[in-house]
């Protein structure tokens, strides 16, 4: 059976492996994503046969087509993982690879300063090195290393001088800064290239809020019917949301809304006719997805809308609801993009046996190319009209691959805009949302209220989905009102605010959050009265001006995140303990190489996540993850209260909820670090 | 910017997605392996938008071209995994992926049993219900089933019947029967598809007993000097290895020993007249790699040895030892193939400052494909020679593309040649060796002795590792001699190789286990006149006869995996929980679906792991992982000892390790399971 040809030498390992690149999504299927300013780690599995020495260096090609080199360090012992931080500036696509090589420099000087010290083998391995230096001379031909790298192996040669005399010669300065310029590398491996999109840096960064504009300005006449606010009176709204700190406003779906089966106050099947509709059961008479409904003005006043806020400082975030009322005008026009019953009706939405009569669910396997052409035709009419970032309602009920299509197809020509999964629903579903193509992504972070779940949850979205899914945490939405907010008081609108400003690098808010509106629908987790079915026109002033508004807080809140861009990443998230099982400690650091400034920002977030409570206890800080030596103290500032403290790795500390229940600290590093 | 053109509908997620196939490897850069008989868990992460019911298979192609259908079935809730576990029978190159469709049957069966029970939409449902037994009967057409589902079809429509009446008709068993023959299946995706290696069962079930041939029938001769044993007085032990039970000689390697500073006993760095060497330090004037040892008898004396194991039910294993004496004839023939220094010696391996002058490193740089090429043909010389298995020595210190090359190239001409890594590393190390081809790897498994370690490590290998990286567990070799069986004693011989035993598929001994050699040279984990430098002929019968042998035990231990199929399984070790800490539990189950019997297997082991204890608890099992439903009780008999208990979920047991410090208890599952 022996052949006698030479099998060709071919192998799938590198001469020096290199393996388990990171970042990458799981299964590698799609780009990992990071986004403008974001700070990611790199690592790789990078090791040899035998003892010789390594090195490895990722080589980050830009969008630009500029080539960066960024040396990876080795870490734990035993782990032969290797690292390093890289901050990435451009949006686009990147693509980069690892580079490993044996250090042949490093090798001979481990082996040469061990042997020369036993006194082994020394005037070999001095003649080993006049060699190795010889080679880097080579290298620096033409330049002034070569004189210095020439002049060293002459030292090196000199027979008059003690082996350990001729040995410093590779410690002079000059010497190793020459080779530095001119390594001696060999058995140069690279592993293979992985993509990595960057997107803009609100893709991954802000402070959103969400309102309903048709209650802004809203007013009951005496005969019970409403005038709807509109675009023009919503837009008195704008510079206190901006003057809270907020930077994106997220609006409910401005289109014509179904008369046919339309719900009244509270989900009730029959609407009173004062009832406005939800915005969700889209389409009328008055026109489908691309129009906007004549209550709230015109397709001018939206663009206007639009404009203002950008003045103001706050980007717009339209509501993509892909659902029709059955008064849309695609049910005349395409009946085929529903489902058609036996009996000749269109199915409603439904969960057996519960029907949802006033929408209409598109079946895009009855004509997938025709809906998706026309999904994207409005997407692209929305962009044109002014918007850059969508909140996509439901994105589940729809088809994974037509959103990777959908997605995809919008960024190729529109890079910078940006959508949010609004999915509620099992991890496996949620993370493919993100993996396909999603910007950002709703979380399970409302239903994470106590300190294990909060620490669990929170280094899941900072560290293992931190490749390919970006959280939006909102403390609040017109849809959820947990029990912990209901029953939490002030204490807790507080404790989930501070939690969510500082862990996500975006977090969101629900209009009405200011004012503790904590009264739920018996037996629900959604707000009584939902905004989705009624005016709900609100007095912001009177509410301040009582003391009743948080407003100040959040402000605060958004403050913090403003000055300290420590908060403005995602995978810096670093879970601290202490003895109470209410106290929850997490840090982010930004070292100072990434920083302006030049120093290191860190802030350390203490909550007692149990706001019916005071409670004391003691913290342990783990100093390493700070960018601090053991045994260091140093000084924390309580950005909420102004307090300062003296702090180490063990902290007393004393949280009563209806006091604060959550410091922020801020860490004062020491110049230079 | 928009386009006019119509953009490809193109995409890498499915229109049901499916992800995350399990077994591969990660990374999956090669296959993932098996072996012929083994019962390995395929998965799957499959789910799809909105909540019509879904189902899949793995559809699996045989090395032969005959295909298999396995459905699979919905794991835990809100996972999204799907799962079956498949019986491996053929060797090959085996091809499979997953096959995920709408059940479009199952969707409406759902909702018009919700539906019609509430009254709602009742006879829309069974309208509907009657078009799908409609497409039934057209899939169906030309087979009896056809008439069953037009039949069906009737009744589904007939008015004069109850709706609950006309519902029924689904669940009649000649109907149920003919959808399951030709399901009404839509949206049908195939995932990418994946490359499973199977081996024989060799690579990875097996008792193992390592000895040194010479040591067998050595004589020490009056004047000092030895007769060395031959292949022709080791083949006299071959009958008592087998007698054990144990299925794989070991034997290290079997060529010329170098002269040139041949090591004297205990490693020191002369040796006298006396001194055999290390058959490690390879070739001399009679030969290399490819030569046998004058002294061990001719390449037709090891051609018989091999046959006579055989004969005897005993595979035989050959070291494959990458390294030259200073006399190996490729010193002069090929001095290329080392590393010359600049004072024009041969670099000796070393580790700065120490110095190994009796082995000379190959350099593959050098000359990578004459090496690799000249290696190729030694081992494919002494596979034609009868060699099926080689343990390969620190396969670690040699580049890692040269193993890739090298074991496919084997394969391809032998599929049946296993090869055993012999490296004890770091992590990556290890399990890239197995990654890029290894049949089957040793482990740290003498380094984990605590309870803690071994139920982390034990589960690492069975579940982490298993779809690449197959353990062939040694709980001694004739290098390593741990502190714990330095120390403690008979028990601790005992425990070792009870768990060994049943742990792993693949286990083995080195010689003078049985006897309790425990002495180490003074400060080394390394048996005191380490066997690799002398003759050490063993008095076998005498120790049987004064008691002094373990024999006996080490061959019940060997009985029981032989009557055992669960224990010749990998991946089903299941971790269970005692209140000792020095009380490790764990059991193997084999389903009776996969046993010739029909019954059910099931192993549970209890091991007092500190050998110098008796200890009495509470056992608590995991029935479901056992394949017994809550508040069972069951009868297990102790094959150790042959006693019986009655067991359930909590169990008390006192282990003294004097007496006997396992329980290896059989589980007597009722006929059925």
């Amino acid at each position: 059976m022996a052949s006698t040809q030479t099998p060709p030498f071919t192998h799938r390992i590198g001469r020096i492996p290199i393996r388990f690149l990171s970042p990458q999504q799981p299964e590698n299927r799609w780009p990992s994503t990071a986004f403008v300013g974001e700070v990611v780690p790199f690592a790789a599995t990078v090791f040899r046969e035998g003892h010789d020495a390594l090195g490895a260096e990722v080589v980050l090609t830009n969008p630009d087509g500029s080539v960066e080199r960024h040396p990876l360090a080795q870490g734990a012992p035993g782990t032969d993982r290797w690292h390093v931080d890289i901050a990435l500036l451009q949006p686009g696509t990147h693509h980069w690879h690892v580079e490993a090589f044996a250090d042949d420099w490093e090798t001979w000087l481990h082996a040469a300063s061990v042997k020369i010290a036993a006194g082994v083998d020394a005037e070999l391995m001095l003649l080993e090195g006049a060699q190795l230096l010889e080679r880097a001379a080579t290298l620096a031909a033409d330049t002034p290393a070569a004189a210095v790298l020439t002049d060293a192996r002459a030292v090196m040669r000199k027979m008059t001088l003690t082996p350990a005399a001729r040995l410093a010669v590779a410690h002079d300065a000059r010497v190793v800064a020459a080779l530095t310029a001119h390594p001696l590398r060999s058995l140069l491996t690279r592993s293979e290239q992985l993509v990595l999109r960057v997107d803009r840096t609100r893709a991954a960064v802000g402070s959103w809020y969400e309102f309903f504009p048709r209650s802004e300005g809203a007013k009951q006449r005496k005969d019970g019917s409403w005038q709807s606010g509109t675009f023009a009176t919503a837009t008195k709204r704008l510079p206190a949301i901006a003057a809270m700190g907020f930077d994106v406003v997220y609006i409910p779906p401005v289109h014509p809304i179904g008369l046919t089966n339309r719900k009244g106050p509270n989900n009730t099947l029959t609407a009173g006719p004062n009832d406005p509709g939800s915005p969700y059961a889209i389409g009328s008479a008055d026109g489908g997805h691309d129009a906007v409904h004549p209550e709230l003005g015109t397709v001018d006043d939206f663009v206007e809308f639009v404009r203002t806020a950008a003045k103001n400082g706050l980007e717009l975030a339209l509501d993509l609801a892909l659902q029709c009322a059955p008064d849309h005008p695609w049910v005349t026009e395409h009946p085929e993009w529903f489902t058609t019953l036996p009996d000749g009706s269109i199915r409603y939405a439904e969960n057996p046996p519960k029907k949802y009569q006033d929408i209409y669910p598109l079946n895009f396997d009855n004509d997938y190319e025709g809906i998706s052409r026309e999904i994207l035709r409005i997407v692209l009419l929305w962009i044109e009209r002014g918007v850059r970032i969508f909140r996509v309602d439901n994105p589940h009920t729809k088809p994974l691959h037509f959103w990777e299509w959908m997605l995809r197809e919008v960024r190729i020509q529109y890079p910078d805009v940006v959508f949010l999964a609004e999915a509620f629903t099992r991890p496996a579903m949620m993370q493919s949302l993100a993996a396909v193509g999603f910007h950002q992504s709703y979380t399970y972070f409302t239903w994470r209220n106590t300190k294990s779940e909060l620490e669990q949850y929170l280094s899941e979205l900072s560290h293992e989905t931190s490749a390919f899914l970006r959280p939006n945490v909102f403390v609040n939405t017109h849809d959820i009102l947990t029990e912990y907010l209901q029953f939490g008081g002030v204490p807790a609108y507080k404790v989930r605010a501070a939690i969510g400003a500082t862990a996500s690098p975006t977090w969101g808010v629900y209009s009405g959050y200011e004012l503790i509106e904590n009264v739920a629908r018996p037996g629900s987790e959604e707000n009584i009265d939902n905004e989705k079915y009624e005016f709900k026109p609100r007095d912001w002033a009177a509410a301040e001006a009582a003391g009743k508004s948080i407003a100040p807080y959040l402000t605060t809140l958004n403050r913090i995140r403003a000055e300290h861009p420590a908060l403005r990443q995602l995978r810096n998230l670093h879970v601290h303990s202490s003895d109470d099982e209410a106290i929850l400690v997490y840090s982010k650091v930004l070292p100072g190489r990434f920083v302006r400034s030049g120093r290191s920002d860190g802030i350390i977030v203490v909550a007692n996540v149990d706001p019916h409570s005071a409670r004391a206890t003691t913290v342990h800080l783990d100093l390493a993850a700070l960018g601090l030596t053991p045994g260091t103290t140093f000084d924390v500032k309580d950005l909420i209260t102004g307090d300062r403290f003296r702090w180490g790795a063990d902290n007393y500390v004393r949280l009563d909820a209806f006091v604060e229940p959550v410091h922020i600290l801020r860490i004062d590093y020491p110049k230079g670090t």
